[in-house]
């Protein structure tokens, strides 16, 4: 890419569209074959990537010390032998993932030698704009080149050595295997988040990794489709009828098991019916996890803890803080989730089938679980073999979204010449699926 | 509706959201029975409203004498025994489509006990806007009903007697099944749609269906899902080795058959091999319909005809005109139109395989059509039963669009107290499609 770097951002978006339009010709066994190039040449260049990435950490520490970055962030930054192997067997994880380019969803005969075919196709050129976690590069740029799409990538200035470095051993491989490299593109500067925003028509997704803020922000500012979500305030509804034991596990996983994950609750939800028996049990496990509680009046009166404010119900915490609501009915529970609740993933306890009917009908999310953990929300878990994102939005893909975000199909009609105007004047047509 | 359509329109729309909740939970057979009594109303006031049609005519006349109305529009609007007829048939015809709403797209076995199924549900609430064809009413609302949507409606001006008439049956045949008939409001102010635009959250998916114009206007102006396209440029390829009698059948049928329609041709590509041996029988062909044609240097050549300039290549005629361009190769004819074309619907003439192929997959359309007019994108045409519209975006859902279209999915987990730390633990899942 050297050379390139300094072009406007729209002639490197139209050059790496140009290189995709031969990665759609490629059989899934070349894509194979360059997804195992670039995992061989990440391996052979361990001391390369891991010397680029004591760069960054270098600077960041002094960021850290001045109170710029956090721990937490440089803690995303930081790689070691372990997190690069791990980063390179999740490349050959997307080798064996199914691949869908090129292959039909259905075929269908409409008439006489005229055959519809449905099939699954890249979706061009994808847009990532991640903070400061290096190990999105591999992940991202393998999860498209497996699906036929070319990438740009932007990722936070502190990470740029160690993206630098990544991008250029993809490089490598995509030379190796005679894929042009321009189907990856490294943005290094701020600006260029902006202009990546702007350019409809040329990037057909945008995929943002990183807060809450940054979602938003790019959601907010851009006409191109973006794969992701801002929030993730989620509940669980222990129901009238819910076991104490089950109720009990169930609340500590999905708010202690990984509390800032998009997919932990921040609300609880108790029936007014079962809060004398089952609250102060939930209450005292949470406790000792060392989550605070807030909760409203009637919930104090009978588990002391602070009082929760009307903000409480619309804050994700993405932490270890937990909101508490005892409600009237199982109505006022759905109405409570679908005021509140963010549409990521909502949960119900409860022994009546009934009830846990009703409730994953009625409540508005991507995810309604009954007796489960809400913490089961993710792509790894559905058995995608991977995750691209988790969408909130009502259209699909919604939900934990796999390697099938990544694709779209178009209509294939083959003929013999068919014309509209026979069948405008009466031919009728045979729509048999073959 | 009486009563409440002075109502602010946010409140309006919870009404109807607020209604659909029921809906989610309605069985295919009650969805069935209320569109048969939408059908039987429908039958039993067709004086009724053939009467409040000829209220809107009789304005519309007047319009169409002062230039205020074409009398393309006016036959759009005029409705007649037979044409209602076959909206009554149409709503009967989505009776007897299959019903995606509640059943599971796909069931899983993530581990013992635990199953996780993705399951068809609906948007929630429609927004459709349209201009003066009163046939869009009874046919959106019979597909939203069909997939359990609430839907606004806000058609033109002009044909507000017509559609108040329509809605009042409507709303008739909704109360005598027992279900409210706020799932379907009719808005009546030209300001109520530019509301309707910002009420995001709250409107799932707009479908607007009008002029180019009219939808660019809506795309442009929310932040809502929009289902439609503003432009319908395609084109057809007459390829070296195209057979002459099949390439003349092939655009007459793609531009004559009914010029108006978005899946018309508007530009003619030919090879330059095989100019001289077809493009005479071609425009002569044309010229035989009426179809004024436009061409290059090249095309002039060989046929006298006027010339095209620049913009002509990006011109949707929407009429019997026909621009005419010579390429030198495939190659050429597949980056022009991925220059110059909407995304539409593209279609290749040619005996070669090979050229056939690549065409498809390089070129960027929802439909790639190999020897058969560029007319058949049509969802009833490919077997959908119904088109909701026709999307040239990138994302699905793409091309003409059924039913599909107005549904979107959920996950569904049902385990039994089952919590993500065991898994964080070492236990496998099993992932099993069941």
């Amino acid at each position: 890419m050297v050379g390139t770097a300094s072009l406007p951002l729209e002639q490197r978006v139209r050059q790496t569209r140009l290189a995709t339009q031969g990665l759609v010709q490629t059989t899934p066994a070349q894509r194979a074959a360059a997804l195992t190039a670039m995992a061989t040449a990440l391996e052979q260049s361990q001391a390369l990537i891991l010397e680029a990435n004591q760069r960054d950490l270098a600077a960041a520490e002094a960021m850290v010390a001045r109170g710029e970055l956090t721990a937490a962030a440089y803690a995303r930054l930081k790689l070691d032998a372990k997190k690069l192997a791990g980063m390179i067997a999740g490349v050959r994880d997307v080798v064996r993932l199914p691949d869908l380019v090129g292959s039909d969803q259905w075929v269908r005969l409409l008439d006489d030698g005229l055959v519809l075919r449905r099939r699954w196709c890249p979706l061009g050129v994808l847009g990532v704009i991640f903070e400061s976690r290096p190990d999105a590069v591999t992940q991202i740029v393998s999860l498209a080149l497996k699906t036929a799409n070319g990438v740009l990538l932007k990722g936070g200035a502190e990470a740029i050595h160690s993206c630098t470095a990544l991008v250029a051993v993809i490089h490598q491989a995509l030379h190796s295997v005679g894929w042009d490299p321009q189907l990856v593109q490294l943005l290094t500067t701020r600006e260029e988040i902006r202009e990546l925003l702007g350019l409809e028509g040329w990037i057909d997704l945008i995929i943002p990794r990183g807060s809450n803020a940054f979602v938003r922000y790019v959601q907010e500012n851009t006409r191109i489709p973006v794969l992701g979500h801002a929030d993730g305030i989620c509940h669980l509804f222990i129901d009238a009828s819910a076991d104490a034991e089950m109720a009990v596990k169930l609340t500590v996983d999905s708010k202690v098991q990984y509390p800032a994950a998009c997919n932990a609750i921040e609300t609880l939800l108790v029936h007014q019916d079962c809060a004398q028996r089952i609250l102060p049990l939930v209450a005292a496990a949470l406790r000792e996890q060392g989550v605070q509680l807030r909760g409203c009046e009637r919930s104090r009166a009978i588990v002391p803890m602070d009082a929760a404010t009307e903000a409480d119900w619309d804050t994700e915490y993405l932490d270890l803080i937990l909101s508490i609501k005892i409600v009237d009915s199982l109505a006022a529970a759905i109405e409570h989730i679908n005021t509140h609740g963010s549409r990521h993933t909502e949960a119900i306890v409860t022994e009546d089938r009934a009830a846990a009917e009703r409730f994953c009908q009625e409540v508005d999310a991507a995810g309604v679980y009954h007796n489960a953990s809400t913490r089961f929300a993710d792509g790894f878990r559905y058995g995608f073999g991977a995750e691209v994102g988790i969408s909130t939005q009502k259209l699909p893909p919604r939900g934990p979204v796999g390697i099938e975000g990544l694709v779209t199909y178009k209509y294939l009609l083959s003929g013999e010449g068919h014309i509209v105007a026979d069948y405008a004047a009466g031919r009728p047509f045979k729509h048999q699926d073959l």
